[in-house]
């Protein structure tokens, strides 16, 4: 076991048309009076989000400020000029109106607001400036995947610098969180998938740290029964979508799996999550800027399930000090069979390749070489051993295994 | 599915020493100067709360005010006293040490102190007297059963008007939960029991009122799969316990299982609970002082089930106006199947019983006539009759099927 603290002050509200009854309220309840609206590219206007919000406040009698135009991976750019906003208008609360990127904008600028005149927030993200505080925030949400609504998490990309860095602290939870299920009916399919396959992997990331538990404490049973409960959750729920899209009961429970994935509840006695699966993705995304971050990740988990597999069974010599954890070839076993089904990590491998096959997701490396425009003519081997520098390059490449440079290449090897 | 709004803002630490280290700091840094600490008979003293509370207090430099001697379902006499010494004493925040009863206990203190001159907390436990506000809670907890440490739930017995109620409000939630597992490792083996089947039972009422969803909407599928997870969870922790009831791993496990089971989280998309096994089981209690509350809910469950099936197949004919929820059947399957194993309600019956004669808990209600020496010498049918009563008389005899007085009657002899 680990210890833990489990703190999620975010108030959670799910329901359909939950925004248009409730948001003016909740602001006016908590004392705000001028929020930024903040939001993308603008697909909250075609999918009814935006005029939920604004009908909202004008019920409400409430003034608001517009602050739209974030990027997929929100860049710390957009967010400079947000905050500047924020200030120059005297705003005092900000509403997220958007998917994960949306919402990690938001937690940037929340703290970029906070800090003092003429420190960047982008030293928050790199680590060279101490944030202790954040503007509140409240979220919106069009579409389920990072669980950002209910965590203290934001990743922001400096494109400057070409950098993509992570930053969390309780100040930056959101203070309230509406998730109207029928936002997201219109959603493309592929959306769908990825927001799931994120999902899994979240819930997987957490379950590979059971691995490093003591034959003495045994893996962390209830921690673990919740994370294959909400796996399954939400295969059958995306199976369920892909059928019918328009589902809104469907839409409402994945979206409450999504949430439930990464909000801190489901890493309780896991201490975090592994990440390694997560450190190879963004690797691919380094090389292939169109490759969204669902698809990459799941081509590369079953490279990481194949390497873990090869360490339980002491197939390979790793480099010194590097962990040989006593429960591996234990955990392994149990998530195989408990996830998928399995009695070995390659039938596992089998059974998520045919999911993913049946959702329309490529199913290995190779594919997503042949797939994607801005690698499918680049030599595999080559662009293999940059993904590698790329990972290697962070110093962070997971917390179970922390597989060495050579190893990271067998990985991406062991996906193709 | 039902719309939800999840909100819990208590702070839960899990953690051996976990209350010595932070117990002072933590009521220190939230600005309380005088904690007024609850418990019941001194079972703190021998197993080690007590002293952990009082050290780190003493380190934290923080003087304190005892208030013991709360009882087995907690009296609302008591509780008056300990809300006129609060008072008195000027105290600040409560420090609840000990199991559910201890907690609910300080829940109506913490309501108590903050009424008007002269209005009794009782009133509010009644329903005729409103509550706005409650004094601070913070819990030592030394029981995993009642999940009231995450919660803002409290059960209170009025000895003089015999009469026992429930009562919540988000203002009651404690502040902070610490759940150090060393404590419970001396707990009798009917104690781990009883609190594994207090927790499968709350479960399972959350998991009946699925069984309501329209057959469009379908099955609330990620609430019941986390529902199914933590019932296996428990239901493996308490054989593990039983085995060796002095592992602290598992200890810690069961004790995060038990909170999860009623800590508001689990019945999202639910709509609360059902609850008609547990008023079946609060008429037993009151027929039976002797009976613990977790013995009765094991037995009454069969009978429950067996009940929903009759409904499910359309075996009996319901008085007009009684509920006959679309989703029944399906519902019974999957919860047979994916928690017990079962393809019939009487198989999963059999699997139920099979469990608890394991555990060395009765496993029917004539066990139960046998065992417990205030009812053993009793006309069974009359007693049966008795407990009816009781259960009609609350008014109340749970969401889904909502049973008649015929109907409750059936559903103890189904237990028999």
């Amino acid at each position: 076991m680990r210890d833990f603290t489990f703190n999620n002050p975010t108030k959670y509200v799910l329901g359909v048309d939950s925004v248009r009854g409730s948001l003016g309220k909740e602001l006016k309840n908590h004392g705000f009076s001028k929020p930024m609206l903040h939001f993308g590219s603008g697909s909250i206007k075609a999918n009814g989000a935006y005029d939920d919000v604004v009908g909202s406040l004008q019920e409400a009698g409430i003034e608001w400020v517009e602050a739209g135009g974030q990027k997929p991976n929100p860049r710390v750019e957009i967010c400079r000029e947000c905050i500047k906003q924020y200030k120059a208008e005297g705003c005092d609360v900000i509403v997220a109106v958007g998917g994960g990127s949306i919402v990690d904008s938001a937690k940037c600028i929340a703290v970029g607001v906070n800090l003092e005149e003429g420190e960047d927030v982008w030293g928050v993200w790199a680590g060279t400036t101490t944030a202790t505080s954040g503007a509140p925030i409240f979220v919106v949400l069009t579409l389920s995947a990072t669980a950002s609504e209910m965590n203290n998490g934001a990743v922001i990309t400096n494109m400057a610098l070409k950098q993509k860095y992570a930053y969390g602290d309780s100040f930056n939870m959101p203070v309230v969180s509406f998730v109207d299920p029928k936002y997201q009916v219109t959603l493309p399919k592929w959306q769908t998938v990825n927001g799931a396959v994120d999902t899994i992997t979240h819930l997987t990331e957490f379950a590979f740290m059971a691995a490093s538990a003591t034959a003495k404490d045994g893996l962390p049973n209830t921690s673990l029964h919740m994370i294959e409960a909400l796996i399954k959750s939400q295969i059958e729920n995306c199976d369920a979508l892909l059928e019918d899209p328009t589902n809104i009961a469907r839409r409402a429970d994945f979206a409450w799996a999504a949430t439930c994935g990464l909000n801190q509840m489901t890493d309780c006695m896991l201490g975090g999550g592994d990440w390694c699966v997560h450190m190879l993705e963004h690797a691919m995304s380094a090389v292939s800027f169109n490759l969204s971050h669902g698809a990459g990740l799941g081509v590369v988990l079953p490279g990481y399930l194949r390497f873990c597999d090869k360490v339980a069974k002491g197939e390979v010599t790793r480099p010194e000090g590097r962990p040989q954890p006593e429960c591996l070839k234990e955990f392994l076993a149990r998530y195989c069979k408990n996830v998928f089904g399995a009695d070995s990590v390659e039938d596992a491998i089998t059974a998520w390749k045919a999911i993913l096959a049946r959702w329309g997701h490529p199913t290995n490396m190779s594919e997503i070489f042949a797939v994607y425009d801005d690698i499918k003519d680049t030599n595999m081997d080559e662009t293999l051993d940059q993904m590698t520098d790329i990972t290697v390059g962070r110093g962070f490449t997971g917390q179970l295994l922390f597989p060495c440079k050579e190893e990271v290449r067998q990985i991406y090897e062991l996906a193709k």
